[in-house]
């Protein structure tokens, strides 16, 4: 039975990481007292041993030990046989050429759906629906696919921000990217804002955290769903 | 000789389209009544007709005619007859992965190096580093590659803003996501603000407009170069 948490960030504004889930995540992790952790997305272009620190201090509060999953001879081995799974945020682009590198996609699915329990944030989120290709990140690397997980039927797109209408910068704002991203893309694409995040039991989908998310499907209007919502049914 | 504007922006706040640069397009394409407008970025996902009118009434105030690349039944051959090119601004991945769709990556190469005068804005910046890996865009669409015309040595940043202090997302900064190209990347990147563009005339590469832009170089600390500044020598 699937059992993941997909949030839209690690770390709130004026908080430590990962503070703001670390009771949910006591319970998430209650079976295991390992977590595999994958650095591969490199936020800031941190070392893996530094992001593996850093997950470690996170996860030392809630008495749980964190290995990376680059410290493995067999990484393939090692997610057969990890029983808590962490693939944390940096660059989707680069985190997913190294899962694609090291052939571990396959399985890194594969153990998902026979129910190790999965905690992403932020391009760890992003893994888990059908492409990468909401991502908000730099293409700094060059992926032999933006195909990612699929363990959804919806893209992610985290940290969502709203379009701010004192700015007097003309980027595109994060709803203009999503609209573009559906003249191309058919799949929906669910705006996860900082310190939201899904749950995931089964085929049971549930909106969780104080926010509500932005829905964005294609040809239709986006609109707001509440905290609690249920996704089972989103696509 | 080489004769290229490469601007951060289309659109400075509160003004029109191309507005704040229309005097400098009247000098820049005065050896031709006609420009050949790519549109192929398709900001918003517009239509190639409806941003060629966009661009058309733009160029009008200055008694220049636009015609869109893709109403010709041979590009190539138009971009090789082409007294002056615009590449307007949009998603950056979807523009390039049109122009290897059509294979003119070569032409337009070719015809820039050649001396038809070329403006940029945004995307069509990008596109003249030599990689989009600094691009803003969403991954929307994936190109067969992300290496770009290389008409200049280094990458280009549009729309560059700053960190803002007061901002409480977690989101990575802009120089962050440039930094964490640098771990993977070598070649230097400049950060455009909104306002400032690229004037290149043979060899020669200015920093124009009334802003400063910023400098990363791989491996130093990124600091700001002045307009007038001479990039002929910057890699």
């Amino acid at each position: 039975m699937k059992k993941l948490l997909i949030a839209s960030t690690s770390t709130l504004h004026g908080s430590g990481y990962l503070d703001y889930i670390s009771e949910k995540l006591s319970v998430f992790f209650k079976s295991t007292d390992t977590i595999i952790f994958i650095a591969y997305a490199r936020p800031s272009g941190l070392t893996l041993a530094a992001y593996t620190e850093i997950a470690q201090k996170a996860f030392d509060k809630i008495g749980k030990k964190i290995i990376g999953l680059h410290e493995f001879k067999n990484p393939e081995k090692a997610l057969k046989n990890a029983k808590g799974i962490f693939v944390g945020g940096g660059n989707s682009f680069v985190l997913l050429n190294e899962l694609y590198k090291l052939n571990l996609m396959q399985a890194l699915k594969s153990v998902i759906i026979s129910g190790t329990p999965y905690l992403g944030t932020s391009a760890g989120s992003n893994l888990c629906g059908p492409s990468i290709g909401t991502s908000n990140d730099m293409p700094i690397v060059y992926p032999p696919s933006f195909e990612a997980l699929g363990i959804i039927p919806f893209n992610i797109n985290p940290h969502y921000i709203d379009p701010q209408p004192e700015s007097k910068h003309m980027g595109e704002t994060r709803a203009t990217r999503i609209k573009e991203f559906h003249h191309y893309n058919s799949q929906s694409v669910l705006g996860l804002r900082e310190g939201s995040f899904l749950e995931i039991t089964g085929d049971e989908i549930t909106l969780k955290g104080t926010l509500k998310a932005r829905v964005f499907k294609q040809g239709v209007l986006a609109y707001e769903i509440n905290s609690g919502t249920d996704l089972s049914n989103f696509k």
